[in-house]
């Protein structure tokens, strides 16, 4: 179960650098052995996702409703070194490692005061209105690729 | 982000039987893009786990309460091959390809009338009262290693 | 606080029987109290109710793939006695208490081995393709009023 | 189901303020009617109480490892007025409406630009170590009534 090292090394350049997002932990978050579930990991790796497209422009929502396209997770694989408990601060912190045709690879590693609890590797495929997949806007492309810095002439929404 | 596939061979003989547990998607488990959310996957099989240890004698609430071991994951990873979707009856059956000293892997994989939904490696370590990993109960490896088939003379929560 | 205990004396005759179904704790379900955390018991109702609907012929999706309606929690209240745990098993009893226009009013109950651990009262409300309240479906209606029991000659889906 | 209005009106004075809090609706809060799942709105109010203890100087699981005490949710009262969909930016606004000797009554209110979206009438019951209810801490009580302004002299963890 070796979740292919060698494909995530992080891209050179700007897209190494890493989307920072913070999360608390609540009691929603924890279970009877008094830490974190260990699915709830995988929301907030994608609460993360979700705040470094919205940092570059580009919202779930909108972006559906305008052109139809959607992101799904098609592969993730989770390693949990230590545990996160009741009312962590923790931090997630995203790496575009590959920009494929019609997906994306990203690592996302969860730490506690510098401690890391969990990487994450996830594969997000692009998905059209009819449900197949499909390209990625350009304009999210060339966003991702400066490394997350958006073009302000381009709205990626469009 | 391949997974390991060698590693997850089943186990010749009875451990390879599989165990099949049905899930119901609800409400509760869909997102707004109209499918199961991904990290839902992880609950479904986390009860399928829950209930092959049942079925040979082993509640996590009394084997806490009596030897203070419990069962945390350590690693996972699941790829997504189409989307369960409200009302969808789903199986998962759960395969235990390896049994280590402190440590179970187990593949387990969700279906819905027979089409493969997702498939999921997931690394379960045994840990005991401080928090540290721990030998599994030797009757419990007994009767994994069995099949699945406990020994009646030997409860396994003892 | 008292959430209205006269609106929901249960109907006399077959409505007031009671629809019952089965839920077992998971890991997913608890938090670190090491009891089940409070919003959970309305997922709980929340597959009960949508199981009574199955009862009668009537599913969700398919209901709204056909007619373009969908059931929603417009009010609820809950009352929490004691705790759930890890493992317990519970039932879930629903009984409709009122069939308005284009409402319905459920009390449920949740019991582990016959002790009340919740109740619940929980105004449902049908709404339509644009959002907008819709009355009952008449077979719906039909089904619920006869305590629960379908009419064969008439699918409710329809 | 009228959740007795009468006894949530809010203190005269400061604790009538109000503490806000803030909550992203991420895909998780979803469901497949496209709004946020009901029941995640009592997760969202739960994060906003933990919050107005942590702004008082009162953390849970610090408390918990000091006095053993825990808060648990004895009541609930929920209005569901619109919905909240993904991508939206929600308040939760808190009012502590009664202070009892080992009970909170707090309505908090949740909000989109403004517009109403759920009001919940919550009752919190303050439980020791052996489960059974207990007084709430004297420093809390103070700091609750003085409005949600601790007194930095008595720490409430203490």
């Amino acid at each position: 179960m070796n979740p292919g090292r060698a494909a995530i090394a992080p891209l050179a350049g700007p897209a190494a650098s890493g989307h920072c997002h913070p999360v608390r932990v609540y009691y929603e978050d924890t279970d009877a052995g008094g830490m974190v579930y260990h699915a709830n990991y995988l929301k907030f790796a994608e609460r993360a996702r979700t705040e470094l497209m919205r940092s570059i422009g580009f919202s779930h929502s909108q972006s559906h409703a305008e052109s139809g396209i959607r992101f799904v997770v098609s592969r993730c694989a989770v390693e949990y070194r230590a545990a996160a408990r009741l009312d962590d601060a923790l931090t997630v912190t995203t790496t575009v490692a590959r920009i494929g045709a019609a997906t994306l690879l990203l690592q996302q590693v969860i730490r506690r005061d510098g401690e890391l609890l969990a990487v994450l590797d996830i594969v997000v495929a692009c998905i059209g209105r009819e449900g197949r997949p499909c390209r990625l806007p350009p304009a999210l492309r060339a966003a991702l690729a400066a490394g997350g810095q958006p073009s302000l002439a381009t709205p990626l929404s469009k």
